[in-house]
């Protein structure tokens, strides 16, 4: 598993009425932590694209366990265990204090430009073996 | 199983950069395809919580199938099956000329003003039954 | 004066802590208000960017005057009152059973694919300077 | 003039299909800018809320300079130039590389929980008023 954690801090934006987050910002901040992984591996996502790589979201989940609320200092924990095939898995935990306040995964195809499949980036498999197998030592 | 159906214009706050609409926007619009089923029911949820009942969403799933692209004419179905005892669950279609751009759900929890559990209000219950019966006959 | 008006229906997704409307929306529904006048116009934003015309916004303001809360029904009054030279003045009021919620307005340039500003397209010019004359009437 | 400067990395949650921040994520940075601006003069927001004191935007503006793109590192320049009365003002940059993105102000009310006007709270202004004054030195 490779994994990296980055900090988030609840903003007033990301509250409603209920005095919490509103459930769809977990899907932003889960992007946050996503591409923060990809850039300490190595494979910044937006150079993943300058090469025509694209890695839309098709299937994304949350379970949410406890309350986040205003001014909350969160980390958002994101994983990944397996190298892709034609899909890409992402898993994540946001925490607070130790305490579990979501989790859920995310999963991503390979598009070209023209938005059609395509395999994964060979330096993107590469990399991200050796991260795998380093990881396992 | 009752259902209800919405529409709904993808606008140009909903796109990002792949010229799509952001993944994380499709729970919203399940929002409001919830929140007018239960209009049509006769249960609005702004009552419920006047009455001391919130229903945050405890767990959120999205499968992506087409992209949405601004401007589009969309449609949200959604989809009561059972009745809640501890939990309700909400099924929805995001639908595109009859073609299926995305698919998911949304659990709640019940709740009452100090955050704890509490059962559904009954109701909420006796029409949801109701409308169950009357709608497999 | 050309002018249109829109309903809005106040989401959950909209609402912050303080039980009211986050500001920042607002200039979403700006945005809905304005694409609709300009589709009833006949010059849908959409094909004017398929035909090569982007219109961002390069300045947006809005004085907030009564709060708008989870569920209200408002409407958004969109305006415009003269022909674009470089640049095209829209404002906007919100409005809730008469009383005034907000009002405002965007600026926007008009850009070529590459970015450059452009002339706004004739047609453009043409169909709102009759509608503006024949709103004089 | 206090002042208090804040990296904020463009995600893609904050893109259009312009391939740019859609325009009103602006006024979500400005808060976070402006939190972090009152976190460091030692009165954080929250505090004010927990002691009854709410701080509304009552009017929002923002001229867009030049473009900002996925993945730019930016910086939020938030300034105070002048204690409140009834009213704060609060100014606002956005630069990236030292080029100037953007700029704006919001300005704030100060209501109770009843959400009636209420002066702004005694050591909020001694604490700005002094660092107002330390400043100018």
């Amino acid at each position: 598993m490779v994994s990296h954690e980055i900090p988030i801090r609840v903003r007033y934006a990301d509250t409603d009425q209920m005095g919490v987050v509103y459930h769809s910002r977990y899907f932003e901040w889960f992007e946050w932590g996503r591409v923060e992984l990809m850039r300490k591996l190595g494979i910044p996502y937006k150079t993943l694209e300058e090469q025509g790589v694209f890695m839309p979201v098709i299937e994304a989940y949350c379970r949410y366990r406890l309350p986040a609320r205003y001014d909350d200092e969160l980390k958002v924990k994101v994983m990944i265990r397996e190298c892709p095939q034609a899909k890409l898995k992402v898993e994540y935990l946001i925490l607070k204090d130790g305490g579990l306040v979501g989790e859920g995964y995310t999963v991503h195809a390979f598009l070209n430009r023209q938005g059609s499949p395509r395999r994964p980036p060979k330096n993107f498999v590469t990399i991200l073996k050796k991260a795998l197998a380093n990881a396992q030592v």
